[in-house]
């Protein structure tokens, strides 16, 4: 615990708490309270999420399941989660553990739904839109919602704050599937995603519209060949040639705009 | 999901609840939701332990790492978790999930526990009660306190409830315990416990009774040879000798009576 705890990561979603609070009333107790739950709750998705794709590496340290085997990270999510969980009940945070209680569900749904729809390489906008909503957003989502419940919000301004959360929740997971195609100025294309075989919305609108030769072409590298550094790199180059790249930054945007324009609007 | 479904086990723990709901009253639906979240929350702990044990069988049946490999069990188990919680945060049965949670946070603590201490091979008579306590008592114990709950019980007699499930929560684990030394009419001592390096009642008593060669040669025999079946039975047969299944059974009734007394003094 005390090893999880020191290397803490961006505590992006507490700082949502805190804001959405904000927006509302200083923040009280029962903030601070929401605040530890959903990071609690996000630490142990993180520390199963590492048994589940075998990382040996988290926030630039060794996970839990390289130090410890399996065996510990396993009993270890679960006590973060039940911690999580115990410490609303305990304080009887109910109206703030309804909230939330909906998105952990949806996390490990998203999860499952992410292993089962990568197996056949066959994947929607739609399902994409799906998981990331589930995965990522949800969680996002309970922040905000949390934050203003906190903060005496009444269910309109909760509900609000809840898209909101939603809205830059999807926005923030596009963008970090963007990075892995090297939208950024900080670095080279990573290309994990592809050797994972994860398929995220610039190779999906590839697919979707390049000819059905090219289309076979890139099925069969990330199929066959995702460990093949050459390939990928050039999987990544047609990605970039379909506008892959741009129609992903575009719907971003367009998720980002939405996000604000819910905030500006929200009734007082 | 509908493999585990199909695969039920004995289902215990909803009985316990259904069984004490109807000390005070009729079966209603709150006691329908608090029978499924205890099953929900254990087969949640079976699907993990499964993984955390890398076992391929459960219930007679593959496991559902077996099957679907370590990836999916912890999801599935962390899934069936989230649903069980849902349930009861949904209904607003509170007053469920706070005798409940308490034990959630206990089970893991339990199997942490059980893990540390069992890599040294020194176990306390007081640590072993604190690990089983944890690890079992701790949600069968629930199950009685929200079956009288759900019923309408007053507070003094779900705290008696409690008590007595802890106490055949104790008993039952101790059973279990001994049916792996052979303690019963239906077959051979497995062993298997000693297979994994568990260290139960029978050989705790053991070791700390037997004079210093022979819990030299005992620690060896499971530190070192934990895999040759004629050392293992060897130290079956030690157990036997020096007490140690007797001492865990006449523990075990001792369990069991103090529950049966709680049920017959309890408040009407």
């Amino acid at each position: 615990m005390t090893y999880i705890v020191k290397r803490k990561g961006k505590q992006v979603r507490p700082m949502f708490v805190f804001l959405s609070a904000k927006l509302f009333a200083p923040i009280n107790d029962s903030t601070y309270r929401a605040a530890s739950l959903v990071e609690l709750l996000h630490t142990a998705t993180l520390v199963h999420d590492d048994v589940v794709d075998d990382s040996d590496e988290r926030r630039g340290f060794f996970s839990v399941n390289a130090l410890w085997k399996n065996k510990i990270a396993v009993l270890v999510g679960d006590y973060l989660l039940s911690k999580g969980l115990l410490l609303s009940v305990k304080n009887k945070d109910f109206h703030l553990l309804e909230i939330v209680s909906e998105s952990v569900e949806a996390m490990s749904e998203g999860e499952l739904l992410q292993i089962e729809k990568t197996r056949n390489l066959n994947l929607s906008e739609e399902i994409y839109y799906d998981i990331i909503r589930k995965k990522t957003a949800s969680l996002i989502a309970s922040c905000c919602a949390i934050g203003a419940a906190s903060a005496g919000a009444n269910a309109e301004q909760i509900e609000q704050m809840r898209l909101f959360g939603e809205k830059i929740g999807i926005a923030f997971q596009m963008k970090d599937d963007l990075l892995d195609y090297g939208d950024s100025d900080i670095g080279k294309p990573t290309g994990i995603d592809l050797k994972e075989k994860k398929l995220t919305l610039p190779i999906i609108y590839t697919i979707n519209n390049a000819d059905s030769n090219t289309r076979a072409y890139i099925i069969n590298s990330i199929k066959n060949h995702n460990t093949d550094k050459k390939r990928i790199a050039e999987v990544i180059n047609y990605v970039n040639q379909h506008n892959g790249i741009n129609y992903t930054r575009k719907a971003m945007e367009q998720y980002k705009n939405d996000a604000l324009q819910i905030l500006e609007n929200r009734s007082e």
